[in-house]
């Protein structure tokens, strides 16, 4: 035995922790009891809560989440989807809706690997919509990814909590086989992100690339193209003087006849 | 056009027609209502619930059911499990303890394609113990398959249609990437299996190969050993030729001194 105590570099916590649920305006404590239980069952600690519609009942969440209760009472209230996921590097968002952008969804077995990749060291949030309509377009873009489960034709619509599970699981299930790729420079938060895509939306107005009706549905395209690979936080910075410089270009544009 | 009907062999049923979902004596009528939504979700219609220990409330099942409510109104009630699988040819049961038998376990991933490979021509059962106490060493015995559910150390008991839902979806994406595999013999239900194990237990005793108090143990092991591979009506006829020709031989063996 000896006195000294070697200096080793204290570890990486495990990806898992670095992973947030955030629940978007749910309705009903039995799902948000029913959440907490299928995180812990999963190895997950971190709920987000954007502002429930209304009170929720602390009886059924009680009753539903059983031991998980303790998730509950660490979960943090914000005001929006935006706040709540501004520092995360990756916001994985779940929808029903197949449409547009499919090339950019996938199934959480597709998914999960690239969310715990992420984690390894930066936080990533797993964001479900509210029981009766789901994420709305405004939510769901601020995704760098869409996760779609895979179910039925004839009744797709799952229960929260059993969407929860589903995605969870999968996570879980990823973690056994998991090596986090090699080296990689920090990806840039979601905070940043949204940052540069509204300096985008301003200098592709500016520059007559977008008509104001259009302009959502555009956006909405170059926000996928801009995402499709992780940003880091230099690429975003390029692209942020990219729009800068346009912006700049655009007050040259002569006034239309 | 020509008023011939060609006739064409009728289509076989879709492999997931064939699964059926077996509830052991369920307490709460909310998560009867979860597991049957879960099912929709996940194209299973099939329940079959073992006698429920009380009367469930037919409320709670609607209000978490929501669509699938007529998957309640079509299930099946029985008394016993070994009557809710008589027909079956896999029996799939789940268990959150590892034991004795871990190499007939797996998780939901390595078992669900054999589920449905045995699905494809017969009867097949996934088995779901009741909310308190999951599955008796009784119930467990019955499954040819048991099935884990990956999760924390920490913290492993799901809520009952959680389980379901892991399976079913499990279960559902197997139907992505499946192929059935080629011809095969009929694979024997679980009354026969049932019956060629209860005389392999009366010869084994009758040989002196187990005693009294062993015999339950002994047994879990045999019937392990006997379903491993899945086994056909033929095998199942041979083993039992077996069974009867050794109680045939025992009668000649001299009582001890």
């Amino acid at each position: 035995m000896t006195d000294e105590t070697p200096s080793t570099p204290s570890p990486r916590p495990h990806p898992l922790r670095n992973v947030r649920v955030v629940l978007v305006n749910p309705l009903y404590g039995g799902n948000v009891g029913a959440v907490c239980r299928a995180m812990m069952n999963m190895d997950l600690r971190n709920l987000t809560i954007v502002r429930p519609k209304w009170e929720l009942y602390d009886e059924e969440i009680r009753k539903m989440s059983m031991e998980a209760y303790r998730i509950y009472e660490h979960a943090v209230i914000c005001e929006t989807l935006e706040e709540a996921v501004a520092d995360c590097a990756l916001v994985a968002v779940t929808s029903a809706r197949t449409g547009l952008y499919r090339e950019h969804s996938g199934s959480p077995r597709e998914i999960m690997p690239q969310v715990l990749d992420v984690a390894v060291d930066q936080p990533v949030a797993l964001v479900f919509g509210t029981e009766d309509h789901g994420l709305n377009n405004d939510q769901l873009k601020l995704g760098t990814h869409i996760i779609q489960i895979p179910s039925s034709k004839s009744y797709s619509a799952l229960n929260l909590s059993q969407a929860v599970m589903v995605c969870a699981y999968e996570l879980y299930v990823a973690t056994d086989r998991f090596s986090p790729s090699v080296e990689r420079s920090e990806l840039a938060p979601s905070a940043l992100r949204e940052r540069m895509l509204a300096s985008w939306e301003e200098a592709l107005q500016a520059i007559g690339f977008m008509k104001n009706d259009k302009t959502d549905h555009m956006m909405f395209g170059i926000r996928r193209i801009l995402s499709r690979d992780q940003l880091t936080v230099n690429d975003v910075k390029i692209l942020l003087g990219i729009a800068h410089q346009t912006k700049w270009a655009a007050q040259f544009i002569p006034p239309a006849e």
